[in-house]
């Protein structure tokens, strides 16, 4: 299945018709979901499905981290649970977080995973391997491209952030601007450094900013916003445990409802 | 299931045992398997099964490339393919070649989905997102970390070349030094720059090489292993659709066999 309008179309219109930036990350852990829902990987989906229904008009953008499933053997669950936000909820988009990079030949096939397998609208890549491992997802026509710049964890400035006069992640920013001539590309800038999304968005001035690390990571939210909004758009807030583990009892989907609703309307304060 | 010996002690004495650096790269493609196989995933797992067959006595590792898999929601053949080449030749070490990084948390399922689920005795990851989401795998007891330092393909200078005077990936090399104290790594350095081989070598002095960009991608691999040998081993040099697709016709297994005997004794000649 294939949603017609483009990655940016999609994601746009949600922003504008929700009213909202924010994104939630679907990274079920099996300790974590409350244990009426029972085990194993229907558990998993149960808990998933019930935790977008509870957010999908309070959100931009899902965005499912593949690892969460794929250690799992839940391959089959992700790809019910991509149809089933495609299905219900059409035009919202979901951005695959699987932060790949290979080499060219292998970069097409990690391409039809996120794309053509999963059915996603954007998926997350790494750019260590150089431009041509990106390449294969900037050709999907509609397709969104999320390459990782600066990264929300603690040790993330060893390889980043060098050398200190002119680090790889604005390197990173660059490129987006001219990937963005003929793709739908974003990049990944973490909550934890504003100044740097700053530094970033001074760059890539029309680059839409995937931002983790607000809620669990505790970023600074007004700060980040300032750093890195044009015109009150073009950022993507992602929160994923703040908001899918509010509460680990029959609630859980209340509970992940107005914690979305909590941070949607932080962030609108804001912007 | 997990191998008892470590990573290090299997790889060690397969390179001894069977007198080869040789791993040949299980990199599946629908279009290039044998059409005599049939079609479907029945038919990559035999193929890939036949090319382990022909080769498992001439190499030190074999290396499955998981994007063949799971691009094409393969992921039981690749279960069952790790499973048998560890029933079948046992001691023979498996390179789960992912390319995984991610942030902490992340890593470990990343991780779990390499050891745990697929029982690979080593995986390569990426260091963009730094040392963190590396350490999941480190901690690994006996399992092998190869760490994507100076890759084969045409672009990767862009960021791993950076800055000219002190780049990136050699800046990896120093880390693996590091963590070679307390954990089996390796490092990926690509066939196709020697003299930045030679580089790594200078600083890892004692760190495993993985090499890949032999055969279909070109590198010099008597520049190569002068670079690179300590005492005559310490490198694996991967070979993939240059051996496994040596013959399209039904003597594509002994063919494999050929190629690899071949590349092999090349190797073994620079020694």
């Amino acid at each position: 299945m294939q949603a017609s309008p483009s990655f940016y179309t999609q994601l746009n219109r949600s922003i504008t018709d929700n009213n909202t930036l924010l994104c939630v990350g679907l990274d079920p852990v099996p300790k974590l979901i409350p244990q009426h829902l029972g085990t194993g990987l229907n558990a998993l989906y149960t808990f998933c499905k019930a935790i977008v229904d509870a957010t999908a008009s309070l959100v931009c953008a899902f965005k499912p981290q593949i690892a969460h499933f794929s250690a799992l053997g839940a391959e089959q669950q992700l790809v019910q649970l991509i149809q089933y936000i495609h299905e219900a909820y059409p035009g919202l988009p979901v951005i695959l977080d699987a932060k790949r990079g290979d080499i060219g030949s292998t970069a097409e096939l990690y391409a039809k995973e996120a794309f053509v397998r999963y059915c996603a609208d954007a998926v997350t890549v790494n750019p260590y391997l150089g431009k041509e491992s990106i390449q294969p997802f900037l050709d999907y026509p509609g397709r969104g491209t999320i390459v990782l710049c600066r990264t929300s964890n603690p040790d993330s400035a060893w390889l980043q952030k060098f050398p200190d006069d002119d680090p790889a992640f604005l390197k990173v920013a660059k490129a987006a601007v001219t990937w963005q001539k003929t793709s739908e590309v974003m990049l990944v800038a973490g909550a934890t450094y504003p100044e740097e999304i700053a530094a970033i968005r001074d760059i890539a001035t029309h680059v839409p900013l995937l931002v983790p690390g607000i809620g669990a990571q505790g970023g600074d939210l007004q700060k980040v916003l300032k750093a890195g909004l044009i015109d009150g758009t073009g950022m993507v807030i992602n929160a994923s445990r703040s908001i899918i583990y509010a509460s680990a009892d029959t609630d859980f989907a209340q509970a992940a409802g107005l914690a979305a609703i909590g941070l949607r309307d932080e962030i609108n304060r804001y912007r």
